[in-house]
């Protein structure tokens, strides 16, 4: 398959997750500079390395989104507009709710939706990502999921936490994708570890990736594009 | 070994988990119907569950606690405060933190402690327990932690959130004891599933139970309650 991208679209397409709760400052860090190498899109923080974050990507060009409700979902609306004013007050310019799962699964659509748009009221403008976490619901919930964040505003769907088990698959991203208005993009997290399923998602229509193996992602593309790029030159050479 | 406690005894020390993400309402309600049947001390639901559960459980004599910071303990302390906020709003009188995981591990600790504090003096004197994630600790991270724990004035501290993949052991439910002073109070959870797991960390110090294995273990305590009083009844009448 002839590689129509460049090294600089896809890491313009990553959310670098840095979002396991046991990581230390170091390791924090270490994964910062990491995303300021590649020059990828953001980096998706802790809420509580939000400040951090954006003072060390400062002249970067790295953008800083975090997470609310994050794994669960299950916080007060409340709790979660709470969350996300500190977070625009630290600097985040990207979003990433969890919708309330259980209410979803309960058929309290309207609550879902409500939850949704009270975060969308509070970030002013920035873009909120809402995590349905997919493993848990059935097509039909996907579905009702996709509506209720369409209704509330919101800039992305997005698959998974990267935490209850599963990810983002192949049929999950197509649902969304023909589940959802135009305007609202879609984002694949949880999984998302190799530069093929990266590639085979993006043709689906997915414009977003969140996942921590960005290195070996991008180092496998500019691997194959110098690799591509040898062998026409080799072609061009013999004739 | 005689048994020198009663279902009512082992009930009062009990707060039932009922925390997963999926759970829909239907679940819930079961759950607190079974909360209230057993007279146990309390359930521990989801902070978007609260004012719900407190209105089911009404006149039932079972108090509702919730989550604080769930299960990540990585949101800002702005957004632990806000949480605890609204929780009390509900009607929970029990609320369960969990510390910053990332920042303990770092040798941050008077961020930690003064994490704890916000959300001790948000609760205005309602029962705070700290939640560790022993899991992801050394042996010197729990000493920390149990001092942060008391310097912050908080009432417990707690092993685990049962969503990390490992629960409480013998090992940390005695380190947490000896490494706090007495007035702090130690409360297991996640992987107390029976009723003589329940028994060992008693008898170690440990107050309080945090469990789903609810009805389990109490139905094993009134059978072998029952087959004790058998075989007494049985003795005495043999003589």
């Amino acid at each position: 398959m002839a590689l129509d991208v460049t090294v600089a679209d896809i890491a313009g397409m990553i959310d670098h997750a840095i979002l396991k709760p046991e990581l230390t400052r170091d390791q924090v860090d270490t994964d910062l500079d990491l995303a300021a190498r590649y020059r990828i899109f953001s980096v998706c923080v802790r809420p509580s390395d939000v400040a951090h974050a954006v003072a060390r990507l400062d002249g970067s060009g790295v953008a800083v989104g975090t997470v609310i409700g994050f794994p669960h979902g299950t916080t007060s609306t409340q709790a979660k507009v709470a969350e996300a004013e500190q977070a625009l007050a630290d600097g985040a310019s990207e979003l990433d709710m969890v919708l309330n799962i259980g209410r979803l699964r309960s058929g309290l659509l309207d609550d879902v939706r409500d939850d949704i748009a009270a975060v969308v009221a509070a970030a002013q403008g920035k873009v909120v990502k809402v995590i349905f976490e997919t493993a848990y619901l059935s097509d039909d919930e996907i579905v009702a999921a996709c509506r209720a964040t369409a209704d509330a505003g919101a800039d992305f769907v997005k698959t998974s936490t990267g935490f209850a088990g599963g990810g983002a698959t192949i049929e999950h991203v197509t649902l969304m994708r023909a589940s959802s208005p135009e305007h609202v993009q879609v984002k694949a997290s949880g999984g998302v570890r190799s530069l093929d399923t990266l590639l085979e998602m993006k043709a689906l229509g997915v414009t977003r990736f969140g996942t921590s193996a960005t290195a070996t992602i991008l180092d496998e593309l500019g691997s194959r594009l110098a690799g591509a790029e040898a062998s026409t030159t080799e072609d061009a050479s013999s004739y």
